[in-house]
């Protein structure tokens, strides 16, 4: 006998995860259509050299890498966006550009398993490929703001910001040069606290009022109103710029898409040593900010530049699937409490199979889920436990007439036809 | 520069590919939950001791396995029966027996590639485990009928036999000791004719005279009628028995569920070496049969035995989702057809970009997939080839009013409100 075992970081998707996370995807799906956005899939394998082109070294160490039967060094995509790279430099000429795309699937990273995270997770990208201004900006923003509506989640705030400001505010007090290690250190604000960030500025600084002027920076969103902050944070930056302007004209289209209030300009939000260069954010669940992010993102420059001589710059999200359904859990979501398997059991003897099989077919045909009770000589009991187990609200059982019952209430009642039953079924 | 390539055997999906594939997926999803059948997800990276444990030789060679950072023997699937056994035996009690799921995922074989067989496809498995009745094989049979019917297929028949019945008829002429033999050599039938399989019979038997048998036996299905068929070969294995008497169950059940016409009886039909003990059977789609079997399965006896004592009979069904695309193209199916990306593109200037987000909003919310053209400074030209290239079939333009073009008829019309606008919008 072989133990029935999955590797350690992987899981099996029972029903009960597996029919939300179905759920989920199906209405993420239906927003990204409604923007025009179209599905891609790529390869689980590809080239080592093509995945880890851009990686650095963590990612070597985290990717699952083998040599193939052919001799060919191979490796599992560790998210989607490299391969989304390579794909746009192999057919951008295909697709038409601007490119709006989404990819929702599975990747791999070797990472060691702690409490949510896992060795294989799915996610959710979309992003605009070959436009550069305000309105894909927000596009993108107004998508992550449908998606969450749409999923029904009770309570996000989208922290946004811009890498270009930030920029040009490092080098409007002399700090330009260090700023990779500045990003890095700022982006620890969350887990750290402001003490150890400014005391680390200080470090990379060597000069504690700039360190202080920086912990003004990334503190100046604070209580404060998304035109109020931009103010203050262009004046540290030396008056209005060009990422100014940006984020000026961002701010206007979300007030005329009149979704301007789940937004909050945090400039503390950088995204780390990421490639973005423009806008950035990450969204928090109000009730469990602790949780982390649950869709990040932001736009860069040239996304397959390793690729391609092609320009194109982009901006894109990627939601967190199995992060947000951990969040989803916690707060209970109704999203993730209904999991019946069908909306009503037919239960029937030996030699009332064709009359179940055509009551089933009838039921089938108006859009009432129908599972059949397929062990005919099993015990009531047996068959009650099924439906529970099943969340299966109601059963049909067969004399003369009809009866159905309904699991919830136990009450029942007799019907001479199917037409009939129809209307007195309540389901979710 | 990397070259943007991927592995020999591998291919990305546009999303010309990509967006057929997910609406046939979706509605082979609604086709199964109807029955009550539910979803389940395993890892793609498993043990490969528990990926090979029912292996042969060909599947070893096929596999892509390797040794993990942590030393460990690992393998990507081959297939979803596979890990549905592995999953069984670790989950059957939280599940609840009979278990009806479905699994849509990908699988993987290092197989050398050829015309129309990739080293990376899509696998779509439905198993009932738990019943050995003629109903539950009449189900799987059922909801075989009822997806190919969803997916609106012009001409299909499920060619269906019986392994019991097989295995009776042989005992019954003597031949049972060679049974592997002639299973694997009957399984050729289409491959290499009638004339070659006699010859091969005769080389395995010795015996010209029960080489003749096995041949009536498995063409007694050529024009005739089920249950003529039936009793053929019932009579051909000595008599009415328990496997006989089945097919005779599920024929009337195929009959009372009114979809028996789809369904011949074709002895022929044997799955090779793989573990089925009762039905089993193949779809061809009648005007392309040389693309071979779409959709095959049976009944198996006890799926889990590697990994578990609990008995688990079942009987299920696989639908090769990439080689039936490839079928619908080749029919030209309206399924593949239909690939626009939106149903209206809006196309504005600068200085109406937040009436275009507003117009674009309202489209949305009333159901109207909508892109915005994203570059307000492109020549018409460039806008008109990105519609054409996305298949979108109305233009939206802003002036005092707004003007409705159908991009298939060249037609235009003015509009004071958007919903106004939405009643003369017709899409597929």
């Amino acid at each position: 006998m072989i133990e029935p075992v999955v590797l350690k970081g992987f899981r099996d998707s029972l029903p009960k995860d597996e029919i939300p996370k179905k759920r989920i995807i199906r209405k993420l799906e239906d927003v990204f259509s409604s923007y025009g956005f179209v599905p891609i899939d790529t390869p689980v394998l590809e080239y080592t050299k093509i995945l880890l082109g851009k990686g650095g070294g963590e990612t070597d160490k985290q990717i699952f890498r083998f040599e193939d039967n052919g001799g060919r060094d191979v490796a599992m995509r560790f998210d989607l966006t490299v391969p989304f790279a390579r794909f746009l430099a192999a057919h951008h000429d295909e697709v038409g550009i601007p490119f709006k795309r989404y990819h929702i699937n599975k990747v791999w990273r070797g990472e060691n398993p702690q409490k949510g995270r896992y060795r294989e997770f799915i996610q959710c990208d979309f992003d605009i490929v070959g436009a550069d201004n305000a309105e894909s900006d927000y596009e993108i923003l107004s998508m992550m703001y449908h998606s969450f509506s749409a999923l029904g989640i009770d309570g996000y705030t989208f922290h946004i910001s811009h890498r270009g400001l930030f920029s040009t505010f490092l080098d409007n007090i002399g700090l330009k040069d260090k700023s990779v290690d500045i990003l890095r250190t700022v982006d620890k604000l969350r887990k750290i606290g402001e003490d150890e960030v400014r005391t680390q500025l200080a470090g990379i600084t060597g000069d504690e009022e700039k360190a202080e002027a920086v912990i003004k920076y990334i503190t100046a969103g604070d209580g404060s109103s998304f035109p109020d902050t931009l103010s203050k944070l262009a004046e540290l930056s030396g008056g209005a710029n060009e990422a100014s302007r940006r984020m000026e004209e961002i701010y206007a289209l979300l007030e005329a898409g009149g979704i301007a209030s789940a937004f909050v300009f945090d400039p503390s939000i950088t995204r780390g040593l990421d490639y973005y260069t423009g806008i950035v954010y990450e969204t928090f669940l109000d009730r469990i900010p602790s949780l982390g992010s649950v869709c990040s993102g932001g736009r860069y420059n040239n996304l397959a530049s390793l690729y391609t001589k092609e320009e194109l710059p982009g901006v894109g999200s990627s939601i967190g699937l199995d992060r947000l359904m951990a969040g989803l859990e916690e707060l209970k979501s109704p999203l993730l409490a209904s999991i019946s398997s069908a909306d009503v059991l037919v239960v029937h003897k030996d030699s009332e199979t064709a009359q179940a099989i055509k009551a089933a077919e009838e039921l089938r045909r108006n859009g009432i889920r129908t599972d059949i009770y397929l062990n005919p000589d099993a015990k009531m009991k047996k068959i009650y436990s099924y439906a529970e187990m099943k969340a299966i609200p109601y059963m049909l059982t067969f004399s003369d007439t009809m009866t159905l019952k309904d699991l919830r209430t136990r009450e029942t009642r007799e019907y001479q036809s199917i037409a009939e039953m129809i209307k007195d079924i309540k389901v979710d």
